[in-house]
């Protein structure tokens, strides 16, 4: 791990900028160390993205959690991935028609997927060999395919807060059937760009004992303050020493 | 009203059981007064429903609220309400043999909520008269179908948290769709009594720009103590003074 930047926000939060490999990312910590982490997923795009992580990461230190972003293959500064900009365009044109996507959806995220989640797992190495990060660590955010395969094949994932916020491949379903940590899904109700019907088969297919689905009104960005509240302290719950 | 008894329980809690007119009830009160009240729904039968609603009153108090809970109509120790019994065994006939129950649920649900829901206002009445009961009033708990009533045609019910857990006769969607008070409603996502896309699509019918389902594993009476915990927080956001 390859420290770029390390500089002090409010209440005693360390913001790190860091590369793994050609892999950039940020990690926040708490005052209080070590603490256990939280990654958080988003769609892309580590710059755009900043102000609404940095919020997540303020909110998650006040927490005693450290969190962790990093950038997407083909996301922010990172070379193109070869046809995801096509199979973008492809589902945007689908979607409007009114088309099946199922074939195109494939084509855009299973090859994210399968590139993200080493990297994932790779940055999760270089983070818990700091002195100042542990484990547990959950997952929180998106892609919910990202979130699906980690939980799957990670086990050092002991929880994840996943946004149904996207396009999930069906064959994915499975896997989700196999996963057993404890989950706790948002569903926006209106949700422009994601399919309703197909974000509560995909929560009922989940193998976990423990999972809870919270839906509130609302865009795709119109998640409301106590969603978050919420989605905290599960993970105060099952992250947190004693819980 | 009549007081019927006056004790107190731990923490300081108050507990008053009364009638008013042939209508029994309990009524919990807090330290701090006067306190925002939540009534608190349930199946019927107060005597034997008392263990849960005692629970959930003194953690209420914890929050600064009075709850009450009151006899149904045909419930406990009330006269029998004619054809209740002959419905519900005319549904348990119908769902066992997996025929179609809306016809039974408008039999068995329609004169219950026709007789309970005045009977609520009533005793609103009775207890916002009290020197240390003040509104906002919420509603918490079930019958659903009686909680929908209420929030419809009860302006001083400011909030309602439903558990999705009864029957709801089809006539009432459209009731539902002219609601606009907060909601806060429970699914058990494997609640044998309960129809779960019935329950989708009623959330979904709810006119309320704030409403938020909270789905959780399990069965009936399998909600999960955290889920309690968000409810609370629902009543505490919408019924707190400043909030």
């Amino acid at each position: 791990m390859h420290l770029l930047s390390h500089r002090h926000l409010e209440h005693g939060v360390g913001e790190r900028a860091f590369a793994v490999g050609e892999i950039p990312g940020i990690l926040w910590t708490p005052p209080t160390q070590p603490a256990p982490l939280i990654l958080m997923g988003h769609p892309g795009g580590l710059g755009s993205m900043y102000p609404r992580l940095v919020a997540r990461a303020v909110r998650a230190a006040a927490d005693g959690f450290a969190t962790a972003a990093i950038e997407l293959p083909g996301g922010g500064e990172r070379p193109r991935m070869a046809g995801a900009e096509h199979a973008r365009a492809d589902l945007r044109r689908a979607l409007a028609a009114g088309e099946p996507v199922g074939a195109i959806v494939d084509r855009l995220v299973l090859p994210l997927v399968e590139r993200a989640v080493p990297e994932w797992q790779t940055v999760l190495d270089a983070l818990l060999a700091l002195p100042d990060v542990s484990g547990p660590v959950g997952f929180s955010g998106g892609p919910i395919a990202i979130g699906i395969r980690l939980a799957l094949v990670e086990p050092r994932i002991a929880a994840a807060g996943l946004f149904a916020g996207s396009f999930v491949p069906a064959v994915m379903l499975g896997e989700a059937r196999r996963i057993t940590i404890p989950l706790h899904v948002l569903l926006q109700w209106d949700d422009e760009g994601n399919d309703r019907q197909a974000a509560l088969d995909l929560f009922d297919a989940f193998g976990s004992r423990e999972k809870t689905l919270q839906a509130n009104m609302g865009g795709h960005a119109g998640v409301p303050a106590f969603a978050g509240d919420d989605a905290a302290r599960f993970f105060a719950r099952h992250l947190t020493a004693g819980s």
